[in-house]
């Protein structure tokens, strides 16, 4: 079983008002580098493959600064470098927009983030789906479809650039004075339909070669682009016979590829509420879901679905809105449960705390997680933060872990020093 | 006298084949994190002001591969985050290019930068002036002119995005779960000529409110763009008089829109051989210039002027070139030394080790750069090393600054804990 830890390098991930905590207990803020570095190190201790960061590019109405919602955001990609210097063998994912970057300076970031952090580095692919994000940028955002047909054509490009250096081409040869060998380092002279670039690129060949690449769409056309492309797969869940479906799917897609569909994880997004006893975990739980306002939830479905939902009557039926191209698992969950009002999926939108199954003991919540894992096709989990989160990481290490690693679930030691290792440790290793 | 310590995160700096070194001494390649560690500490050791890293995109002709002429270059941006945990007050400076970052996506960075190093983060801006760049990014580039107009609307973005947040808008009551107050966050709504954002930055308010600018350009447009924003102007040196002439003639342009011209400091490029004995230092510095082969040299020259000079005789006049763009403080250095040929370029292209003033004792170098401080107007030095860079640097520490601190023209502890603090610290601190 393979475990990702999720973040935002924001005061809040998925759960709303998860930074309202007793002020007497909190010991670093979300913006301080002493916070990352005390989930990395205990996310490393409770021998988890990575430390995923999902990012965005904008939001920052007045209802998502009033509560932070998904806003304010930093970025994470300067921050990984940080946490690599206090981890020896956690891997990294970091979220980088094919809209927004550069291929060329994309390709160039992560393949020097590989090196830094000695073959650690995932990268999670998205296109991006939230308009203001292209305001921020000035532009205007593609249709969805496009926009996967131009992620295709930028893996090819920045594929090419991570191989334009043979593996043995960086000779460093004191004596002669040669450093590299000219016949081993090439243009790639890519001219597609959207993107060109020539280069070699200015990064030698680095401990993974390429990083591990991370996907989450679930659309049609996403799950094409994972079957392609993806290592790693997150999906949001659902029964063991809807996860194993999905499975299902992406393996057909893989195989229609010639793909090998071991070489691909599913990793199932949750959230679970532990503790000592079952009375403990539900009050817990309690106290979360009450704390969230509808407003708030609303504000996070909006940038998400990317649909200014905030101004709609709370009792709007989800039906109601037509087509919704964001976060598509997510709104077929809700539609599977009939046909909600915005005020009832507002109240367990992304709250894991709200998921009978997820709140309990550790005995129950790895019953959970293992009959996924067994019966659903699931390879591992993403945990996202209830509450204050290196509070939450240590209870999930010390309560949950303990107990997964009990049934011989999740890895006692890392067998593997990168990241792409460490996502391919069997149990049998 | 405030010191900076130069640096590409590549195998060689300026100085060719500076990457040769007995093996037997290197501790650390350059694309080992270690290495950079080293030099951070060392120079936080040193007291300097900063540790600078210079940037670009392109390079990786034949030639530039077979040498390391300025190829590989890594990204310094994912470098600096992992330095800033091995130190406390050195400072950072990155270069970055107006052309090939996003201004909303620059903006972000510096400012999570400014938080994740508390403070200690500057930006070199530069408008990009190769070719070789931009066929990497699938664009051109824009004339040299334009590409400062466009600057200058980039830094305006720019600054109204660090400036969305009002100082105190960040609330975090956690008992009336307010985050922060949305009438202190503003949109920014900025519609230029060439770039557009709607903001707000999705970063609160960080240390140092917006990061210490940097700046190289010596071009008539360039001394302009730098009257207008920069706290820090890089100058290639020369006569203590014609130091003096820069300095004036960017005060007047300072004054002219109404700067105090001591906001602004003036560092030069330097790069010394430093030895105990003037014997020592002359033949380290015969050794160094030997080595440089005035291929390498001519591919050096090559990609900062944005021509190819490698396939013309080594006898062409510099004359003949006609006009340069790139680097004209450089350039006209040469000039002033009549219409050397290429060759005679090449073999004191950058070579700080063939400038005699540079080379000699602790003392000697120390009366040189007293001179220019006292006599050029000039606040400072870049130090740019002459081989292995992390022993080269540790030389620079043991040798010359504790000669310039017995002349008390250098800081003997920091004052301030901010890069904008060091770099306004006085003698009188």
């Amino acid at each position: 079983m393979h475990l990702t830890g999720f973040m935002l390098f924001s005061p809040a991930p998925h759960t709303q008002l998860s930074w309202v905590y007793p002020p007497e207990k909190i010991r670093y803020q979300w913006h301080e580098v002493e916070y990352w570095e005390e989930i990395a190190r205990t996310l490393e201790e409770g021998l988890f493959d990575a430390f995923f960061f999902a990012d965005a590019w904008g939001g920052g109405d007045r209802t998502a600064i009033r509560w932070a919602i998904q806003f304010p955001r930093h970025d994470p990609l300067v921050l990984i470098p940080r946490l690599s210097a206090v981890t020896e063998r956690l891997g990294f994912a970091v979220t980088m927009s094919t809209t927004f970057y550069p291929p060329y300076m994309l390709a160039r970031k992560l393949a020097t983030l590989d090196h830094i952090t000695k073959g650690r580095i995932g990268w999670n692919v998205v296109t991006s789906i939230n308009d203001s994000e292209a305001r921020n940028f000035g532009v205007e955002l593609p249709p969805h479809d496009e926009r996967y047909d131009r992620a295709d054509e930028y893996l090819e490009l920045v594929d090419a650039l991570w191989g334009s250096w043979e593996p043995d081409a960086v000779v460093m040869d004191m004596e002669a004075k040669v450093f590299a060998d000219p016949d081993k380092v090439h243009r790639i002279d890519f001219a597609g339909r959207w993107y060109s670039s020539t280069g070699p690129l200015n990064v030698i060949p680095s401990p993974q070669g390429r990083p591990v690449i991370f996907q989450a769409g679930s659309s049609e056309r996403g799950r094409e682009f994972a079957a392609q492309w993806a290592d790693c797969v997150f999906a949001v869940g659902g029964t063991p016979k809807r996860c194993l479906a999905f499975r299902n799917d992406l393996e057909e897609r893989m195989q229609r590829r010639g793909r090998d569909p071991a070489a691909l994880q599913i990793i199932n997004f949750c959230g679970p509420v532990v503790a000592r006893t079952q009375a403990e975990a539900e009050a817990l739980a309690a106290e979360i879901s009450e704390r969230i306002p509808a407003e708030a939830a609303i504000a996070n479905m909006s940038g998400h679905w990317n649909m200014d939902l905030t101004a709609l009557p709370p009792d709007t039926r989800l039906s109601a809105l037509g087509e919704i191209e964001g976060t598509r698992g997510m709104v077929e969950a809700f539609q599977a449960t009939g046909d909600p009002t915005l005020a009832e999926v507002a109240r367990s939108y992304l709250n894991m705390a709200s998921q009978e199954a997820f709140v309990g003991t550790p005995e129950k919540v790895a019953d959970t997680l293992q009959d996924l894992f067994e019966n659903g096709g699931v390879d591992g989990f993403q945990f996202s933060p209830q509450w204050y989160a290196p509070d939450y990481y240590r209870d999930i290490v010390d309560l949950l872990i303990p107990e997964l690693r009990n049934r011989g679930l999740v890895r006692d030691r890392y067998t593997g020093v990168t990241l792409r290792q460490h996502l391919s440790q069997t149990a049998a290793d």
